[in-house]
């Protein structure tokens, strides 16, 4: 799905039908983290025009997704408890060039992976039998906006690098998120 | 205005209008600023429902915000620049206690008070006869809402707060905010 160069270990699907409360709560701390990114985007790049306008957008959908989330969290008499934090965006993260132009290359494409990897996970749960049907349709529903936002987020990297050397960084990266992904411990978390 | 303690300097009503262009560009950074805030908030206190739904839609409200006025910046033709920092915001916030729960209640006042004075200064530049009229429309058209703002944050502080100490410590707070205003450099920037 997207270039991702592997599947997500069938165990994780089977943690994560079991503990779907858990999920719900690290899921809305993953839209939140997606937004306050996008501000953080904005904040690095301010004077590149359509990046901030894209992360303008994507802050607002991000936003209403956390509100989604959350109120599914208390539709169920859920707690929104603390982040516990997102080992695989910080192994991720490792790999962003500390150097610009090149890092901003790496902001844009490790975030598009992120939105990859998320996809690939909504596309999981939503086809599982062990999850209740509503969920299902949830998680069904939030495909198209992951799949959309790693489309912006690769699109403004080509408006910004050579064709050429987004292709080939994104080749690099995704073999590097392989590897973390193979590594991930099947946690009960978005990206676990 | 809203409590507030001392009234803006002249003088920076004079730089600001003299400098619009730069006082767009802060504003815009304090708008997205505001809306990290209230994700900042939202990690901090994911429990208290009352304050995770407030600020769910002061992010959206400030998003707005940041968009209209970066439209506004475009349309002048003007960059968005990187944010020079707000030592207004970085004076207020080394009064916040470092311990809860009066960290808490620190961190919604001086939020409040943030907004006390954003809508002080949205005011003056409204009224200022040497800024453009459309622009004393824009700053007219956002008072309300930073006034709703200051109200949101003392009624979260109110609902986990006793009345009579947030009262206390709002005044406490208002000395000092009125102590740091007295002392600002009066520099072309929304809190300078």
């Amino acid at each position: 799905m997207l270039g991702l160069k592997t599947a997500t270990n069938d165990e994780w699907i089977a943690v994560a039908a079991q503990n779907l409360d858990q999920i719900l709560i690290d899921h809305a701390h993953c839209e939140k983290k997606a937004a306050a990114n996008g501000m953080a985007m904005i904040s690095r790049y301010p004077d590149r025009e359509m990046l901030v306008r894209a992360m303008i957008e994507l802050i607002k959908e991000e936003t209403e997704h956390f509100e989604f989330i959350y109120e599914e969290i208390r539709r169920r008499d859920l707690t929104l408890t603390r982040d516990r934090g997102d080992r695989y965006v910080q192994e991720l993260s490792k790999h962003i060039n500390k150097n610009e132009p090149l890092r901003m290359l790496d902001f844009l494409l490790t975030a598009a992976l992120i939105e990859a990897r998320s996809c690939e996970r909504f596309s999981l749960l939503s086809k599982c039998d062990d999850v209740p049907a509503d969920l299902r349709k949830l998680y069904h529903d939030l495909m198209a906006s992951e799949a959309g936002h790693y489309r912006a987020f690769t699109d403004i990297a080509r408006e910004f690098f050579p064709k050429e050397q987004v292709k080939a960084r994104l080749e690099e990266l995704l073999d590097i998120e392989a590897e973390i992904v193979r590594g991930l411990p099947n946690e009960a978390t978005m990206h676990g």
